[in-house]
């Protein structure tokens, strides 16, 4: 099967890319490098050293023997998206080219508008260029559970039977956004629903839970087929943050109460469910929404984990609780429902101290990268203009 | 009261700032024109002629004794919009400042992004500037109807109680938009909400129906205060292109079985909403919703009417059923409430065979301006790229 990943040097990507091409599929990764060239803007780095994508390629090639194509270049290019589809008549696309980040999406007006041109455009010319020039590739696109946000309802998969007033509908379940990132994914939801009904186009859109983790069958082949493995205060999520700040001996900090709770699951039930999802596509006009989480933990509780790990290790790790720099609810009802995947045949990758202590040992070996000036987070939700902090205005990191 | 109103050239916009202006209220007229540029794109125009801003501005201060303000930019450029807010700190904002035409943002893709661009970043820049400089200030923007499609339940004013496995929540109104147009609103909404909870904003979002009619008190005045009217199958809505087709002798175009229903109002309404929208402000914070039209119609039943007075007035109308164009449902249910803003004062003006009349008598006034090629519908919602009519690439009109 012919399977463009879009954003194939990311994170996920990356390890989607590798996985697909192992399969025996026609891989070819789509990228701009805007993930990393925004490490350069905000001074950030993965903890793990990542490659340049066409040494990351040969190194795939070296080791598994399979070729995976690149072609770079940008979505919000219409000319450059209408000749990859038209050239590579993909049968899959999966869509992880967006920005990605919900604190980067709040630093200031430029990078709100930047988030949403960005992951709209880039999905609306996906959507014309897989109608114009190959209407039955599947695009899978990758969501948020963030897109729910925290209603006081259980959160079904994409839709909901609504009763009211005697009448009954199914419909599009509300959606309460918390981040201009996190709107663009409603935003892209919405077209992408819409144009699989005009045009009869067929999606998956995937609202994925919080990923943990950083290694899956393939980026432990060779170092240089690594993943990229973030933990400062605006890339990094909750988990791979923690362990690293256990094993600098920073505090693990929680936000506010750290109640919020959130779907996780590991980074190789991602891979596996963009697996599911591409293997049995939805019919023509078929628009579906996958909830893609394993489990659901507290941030306090996702800590307290890190930490009891940890101890087990030898490492006194503290939870500081900071002023919560987003708007959201600390304390909230929160149950969704992520069945669909399960029902494909996903078989979980449960969190287990095992894994904890994996990525414990992967951040020892890489922990003189540590960048500590970078992991408070600083992005402030409630301002329109967040001041740099001093590390990013001059350059200087502590001494180490 | 200081009150800013973007898109202020336009058909509404320029009744509504007439109309705020003779309350005594300190009036500014934002717009750059793109309504009036994207009649030369597609080679159509407003049956009634209208005069250049600066002269309808000059005409209402001899008129009224009244001065309205102008400047002239564009709300996508934040320069432009946070030096508009800066200075003139307005208590309200009214913004219409958008690309409001369905079939336009379904011409191709192009047309779509430039849509979803054009109307995102520009409210984005709106929330962003009076964050910034006057967070006080009420933003009264229009959505429209459309948002929500037509669910088989009835439609709640913004919000809906679920009842859900035994737990309930208020929660946004599903939304299913039926093409770019009406996704950009959705997507607007969907901004203004957040950015009300994040930075205690206030927003009156008016989900507006289709708006026929062309005469309000002041553009009664003086025939340089004359607003708007648009007939053909782009711009042109139900019943004002219908009182054209009736005066010109050409069918009245039904597009397919007709049973699509939708809400109406008076234009002389949509300026009174906007004054109680003002009015009554929702406290810092408050994002509200109301559904602003005051009776509804099938697409069909409009016909009819029109077609009945048409022949009180010896003119004998014909309906014509052309292919649908758009991707919708021709029967269905539809109940939308709108008792927001009868709660707040609003007095309708129900559509009556007087003002079908006094439509026709405008129409007749004017009946040498119209343009009968571009009645016909040419933008096809199954279509990623409608072909232009002739008359569109030749410029060659039929003689009159």
């Amino acid at each position: 099967m012919r399977i463009a990943v879009i954003g194939g040097d990311g994170y996920l990507g990356w390890a989607t890319a590798m996985d697909r091409s192992r399969q025996g599929h026609d891989v070819v990764v789509v990228d701009n490098f805007a993930r990393r060239l925004a490490d350069h803007e905000l001074g950030t780095d993965t903890l793990i050293p990542i490659r340049p994508l066409q040494e990351r390629v040969q190194a795939w090639h070296e080791v598994a023997g399979k070729h995976i194509g690149m072609e770079i270049g940008d979505v919000t290019d219409y000319e450059f998206v209408a000749a990859l589809v038209r050239d590579f008549q993909p049968e899959a696309i999966v869509h992880f080219g967006e920005q990605r980040c919900a604190p980067y999406s709040m630093i200031d007006r430029k990078h709100a508008v930047y988030t949403q041109v960005n992951n709209i455009v880039g999905t609306l010319n996906l959507l014309y260029a897989i109608a114009e020039y190959r209407p039955s590739c599947h695009l899978v696109k990758l969501g948020t559970m963030g897109e729910y946000g925290t209603p006081n309802i259980d959160i079904e998969e994409g839709f909901i039977e609504i009763e009211h007033k005697g009448r009954k509908d199914v419909l599009p379940f509300p959606k309460q956004p918390g981040s201009f990132y996190h709107l663009s994914k409603v935003h892209d939801s919405h077209n992408i629903m819409f144009a699989c009904k005009v045009w009869d186009l067929r999606s998956t859109d995937l609202n994925q839970g919080v990923v943990y983790g950083v290694a899956t069958e393939e980026t432990e082949l060779d170092e240089r087929l690594a993943t990229r493995f973030d933990y400062d205060g605006v890339w990094g999520t909750a988990l791979n943050r923690f362990c690293v700040q256990a094993v600098i001996g920073h505090p693990l900090t929680v936000y506010g109460k750290g109640g919020q709770t959130r779907g996780f699951l590991d980074i190789r039930d991602t891979v596996r469910c963009i697996e599911l999802a591409i293997l049995e596509p939805p019919p023509p006009g078929g628009y579906r929404v996958f909830n893609q989480f394993t489990q659901q933990f507290s941030v306090l509780q996702l800590a307290e984990l890190v930490q009891a790990v940890a101890k087990e290790m030898g490492i006194q790790a503290e939870i500081q609780h900071l002023p919560n720099p987003r708007v959201e609810a600390e304390q909230h009802y929160y149950n969704a429902k992520a069945t669909k995947l399960l029902d494909l045949g996903l078989q979980p990758h449960y969190l287990s101290d095992t894994l904890i202590e994996s990525v414990f040992h992967k951040v020892q070996k890489f922990a003189c990268n540590v960048r500590p000036e970078t992991i408070i987070p600083w992005v402030n939700w409630r301002r329109t203009n967040t001041a740099r902090p001093a590390w990013r205005a001059t350059g200087l990191m502590a001494a180490k």
